[in-house]
């Protein structure tokens, strides 16, 4: 079996797979077809995903490893903690979601894209978000030991080497070594999370390999100081730490994890299956904290995703045999560009004519095209790695020098810095723009990912300017305004994730009146208020309900704080009844903000409906699907438009 | 001079300091009275905090290396950033605010507790909230590097072995390392927090003494790896590793600072401040990012402080000559707990019936009286040190395993994990108790401390109960219900700083029902609902009204959320005005959601007012003086009570 290209007929040969119904079938095997399970979870991965996108990469990177943790732990006794969740596909398919996972990954009404709790015993905690395995493992294994679970239970958090840098991750270490527990830690060390890696961890890590002259230095240096008594020759700890330390001597590098104390083993190969077996039943009743340092390869057994990995992150759909992305075939017809593209590229373009602007991102270059200024200007782009709390304190310090610092993180990830951005930005009212993008419902992601509470959360911070823009022309023109000399504090743009609707995205670079609606269309039975793209399909529903002799005005609010006071008075002075569409939390967003002006102001009588997302959980599905099913549709905003006019 | 005992006299004998009038002064000193600047700090500090209560021990072990650095560096011009801010006091006398401190530290209309750019050029960023100043720091550094300032300008962080252990210090050093810039961090580490000190990362700095033989073993050990040619004897650089790296091997020890890149120098006395001064001058130009590490005592110069430092982080008043706290002096009346220790006391009992229950804290055992349990069941009991994110995943964690873990955080530093509470606790409903203590406006903590976001962002957590009870009963009731086996999902209790008003604080432990407001008085004029602490005010604003012959009911709501919807409705139907009142910000909590309530159930004709903190940051002041400058004192309440009715 050639693991890089394969026919398409071998794509569908798994005879082994298929009888693996969960993980005790896999034990029944003898150790030396293990390979061929990887190869058939590889050949599954490939035929299921060419057509059904999804997270392929770090899957493919994560099969050996998945094989043997599932093959020498006792799952689900044993608990299993993935870390971000990219890489366990493998583990669904061992644990009984094979034609689950063929049918309906990431669909509505399948299965998570990510490990879910309620989707499988399996899935012992939620992922989604970096680098909460450790915490979340150490708590089980805590919990275990307090109870005195019999046999023992082992817990073993799988983590990456880009989630392993985040502050959490750093956190959950620090305390598992001063804790009483079991945990395993596995670092799936692929030296390369969505896009490249950075930050010292990372190089430390790059360096951790073993000189070749090792040991023979190891043996004289031994000789040396045991001579001196500085080092015995009893107890494999400390032979393992004077190890780690001549490592470190040798290599002038020293061993983070062992000078917080945990137990460090590795690095050895991660696409070994027959070793991975040995080294997990060798540590697997070892007592106390400890790391297995494990090096793989994003996308291995692919030759493309092995070449490009982090185009294979997430490739969208491609032919399973020559590995052609469909998203690279050349498309004739003239497409608008995605939000983040957009802003991308005006970010560059404001970018080269103030030098105060600079950039930062959390490990997502490419997710937000802030690669796109990154290529051109690198010296003012900040990678700064999965640690969006650090990233907004660090553009506190960068505004603070007079500089103009534009953070771009996804919707969801943000709130890992809702106190940064209180404290080390709002309060010192530093001209901080956050570049908010994957707001509103992502789509097939699902719940880790939609990115719903922002406009509830920004709204609590003071002097904060929170802004969503209805198309690609507004997104540009409120990061011009953001950016101009006339801004002077923190200020928010929130944007969805995928396309607009604009071919000609590219309007001349105008500031705009900060907290200032624009009228879309007149009306006199309703006032709609819009905030973001749901703005596109309020504008249908408004067609419709013109053609049925409906007269609705439509405002696009752009601005949910500061809110267009003038607006407001006016709309409740008429008596109009108004309506709000939003795609964010219904708790504390648009909607809510407005019901608050009109109580505020003594303005009792306005008849107010808010439409926006419920107080649920959403799960995956495709956008479309998602605002359908949560009444946001354009339908649904017409007939809670009709609904209301009748009511009145 | 004695340092440690003082007789009143000498305390006001500061003939030095009270010509230093900022750091240019104290600069031009010669050297050798550095410690005589030293020595004249601690005793104006003693004098002052002895009479105006505010954090000493933490000031007081920071005095020679706050003296070093503004006599090295070129403050303001060179950047100095404090973490939290509790040691900063020295820094605001050396920087023109002598006076100012003596008169108002903490007061309202006086000066902040803690660096506050707003307040002085010398505070270049605001602290209070562990862990930001490496990456706050940071940012200053590459911004200063990115304009080329010319002289070169440094930044220099300086964090305590506490603050150290939070993730967004990690995430700082991780990324000072791999960015071109000059940072110098200063790690005053005391080995104390305000609580003992936990975590590995402690441990490991425990331990980083140089062995006694260590200068013979080092030469010996060079000698035979430079003859391997493993070491060069070229490069300042890589002696400074070699030497690092021999010294893990010794103590079997890995300097995890050399680990992650950063060049590493210590431990040497924090509290010599010639020789601090030496290695100020000597770093002072060196490139590139590195951590100066310095041993100092907590509560310095001051035999009680210096005995006992916890209690000492923040004494309250005290006699400056015999250290008599006057919180020790017995007292004859009996007086209110405060609400912590009800909690405390109270989570004891029900952890002494069920055994599931476990408790979960950030470096704050005493702050949050978790402490009485840790000292009864100590097994049951994590201190995880300065790491909210951290102790919120680790507690869904815990509670995936069956246990019922309660999280005793103040509120302000809670928003630090608000992603992990929606994702690593909401989303799978896991039930983890939050015991969200220093709700509301705490004081003389200022903005930063104050606890006024959480009803707002909890809100917007699906699945979460949000309570906060009006009095020590209700407090001590809420606990049990969450803990019951009835309730299977997040729970969030905040309650205040300081004390409750009931002596009788020991009721039955009841559950409530989720979600019930109870009626406090009735009345037909206008309908009060109070969430929290602030029913008392509301109580005594109802009790004049009622004198001036005002019918107006009040209700104790109890639960944000769930709402009680029934009340609701009635009062609706009943067609009275309802005004709300609460000790968060007007974004988004009670007041909104009632609103919210009142709009999507058609009920237009409502009158609202709303009473709750402003979208702005509240600074320092006594609580009574924050609340009346907030318009939520009991003459403000019956006021808009009063002007409620008429307008209606």
């Amino acid at each position: 079996m050639n693991e890089n290209t394969r026919d398409a007929a071998s794509l569908w040969h798994t005879p082994l797979l298929d009888t693996i119904n969960s993980p005790a079938d896999l034990r029944k095997l003898p150790v030396e077809m293990l390979p061929q399970v990887c190869e058939e979870i590889r050949r599954f991965l490939i035929r299921t995903l060419a057509g059904n996108p999804g997270h392929f990469a770090s899957s493919m990177g994560a099969v050996e490893l998945t094989v043997a943790l599932h093959y020498v732990f006792n799952t689900p006794y044993d608990r299993l903690v993935w870390d971000v969740g990219h890489q366990a596909y493998g583990h669904k398919l061992l644990t009984g979601r094979r034609e689950a996972f063929a049918e309906g990954n990431r669909r509505m009404g399948g299965i998570s894209g990510f490990p879910n709790p309620a989707e499988s015993e399996y899935d012992t905690f939620s992922a989604g978000h970096a680098s909460n395995s450790i915490s979340a493992a150490l708590g089980m294994a805590v919990a275990a030991g307090l109870r005195q679970d019999s046999p023992r239970r082992n817990v073993v958090a799988v983590i990456g080497d880009a989630s392993i840098s985040g502050g959490l991750a750093f956190e959950g270490i620090n305390n598992a070594a001063n804790t009483p527990n079991n945990l395993l830690i596995v670092l799936n060390d692929n030296d390369m999370s969505i896009d490249r890696n950075v930050g010292s961890l990372n190089s430390y890590l790059a360096h951790l390999t073993t000189s070749k002259a090792y040991n023979d230095i190891r043996y004289k240096t031994f000789r040396v100081l045991k001579g001196m008594r500085i080092v015995g020759e009893n107890g494999k700890g400390s032979i393992l730490r004077f190890n780690n330390s001549l490592k470190s001597l040798i290599s002038h590098q020293q061993n983070l994890f062992e000078g917080l104390n945990i137990r460090y083993m590795g690095p050895f190969d991660g696409h070994d299956v027959i070793t991975l077996v040995r080294v997990f039943r060798d540590i697997r009743n070892m007592d106390g904290p400890r790391i297995l340092h494990l090096r793989t390869v994003k996308g291995k057994g692919f030759a493309p995703a092995e070449k490009d990995p982090a185009q294979w992150h997430a490739p969208g759909k491609f032919d399973p045999v020559t590995g052609e992305r469909e998203a690279d075939r050349p498309s004739s017809a003239e497409k608008p560009l995605k939000y983040q593209d957009v802003f991308g590229n005006t970010l560059l373009e404001l970018a080269q004519t103030d030098p105060r602007i600079v950039a930062v991102t959390a490990a997502m270059p490419s997710g937000t095209s802030i690669s796109t200024m990154q290529k051109a200007i690198p010296d003012r782009v900040f990678d700064v790695g999965i640690s969006e709390g650090h990233a907004v304190t660090f553009a506190g310090g960068l505004a603070k020098e007079g500089l103009k610092p534009v953070v771009g993180i996804y919707s969801s990830f943000l709130q890992r810095a809702y106190d940064h951005i209180i404290h080390d930005v709002a309060l010192q009212g530093l001209p901080v723009v956050f570049a908010i993008d994957r707001a509103g419902l992502v789509g097939e992601d699902g719940a880790t990912h939609h990115g719903v509470n922002d406009l509830a959360y920004m709204r609590t911070v003071p002097g904060m300017v929170v802004a969503s823009p209805s198309d690609e022309h507004l997104l540009r023109c409120l990061l011009a305004t953001a950016l101009s000399d006339d801004n002077h504090g923190p200020f928010a743009i929130r944007y969805p994730r995928g396309s607009g609707r604009l071919v000609d995205w590219k309007c001349p670079l105008e500031t705009i009146e900060i907290g200032k609606a624009r009228c879309l269309r007149p009306g006199t039975q309703c006032a709609v208020l819009s905030l973001g793209p749901l703005a596109y399909e309020t504008g249908c529903a408004l067609d419709a309900l013109a053609d049925e002799g409906f007269s609705v005005a439509h405002y696009d609010m752009t601005f949910l704080k500061p809110l267009d006071e003038e607006l407001l008075r006016a709309l409740a002075e008429s008596g109009v009844p108004v309506l709000t569409v939003e795609d964010g939390t219904l708790n504390g967003g648009l909607g809510s903000a407005v019901a608050e002006w009109f109580a505020d102001n003594g303005y009792t009588g306005v008849r107010l409906r808010r439409l926006g997302l419920p107080d649920k959980f959403v799960p995956q599905g495709t956008p479309a699907q998602l605002y359908e099913l949560c009444g946001l549709d354009a339908g649904a905003i017409a007939a809670a438009v009709r609904n209301h006019i009748s009511e009145t």
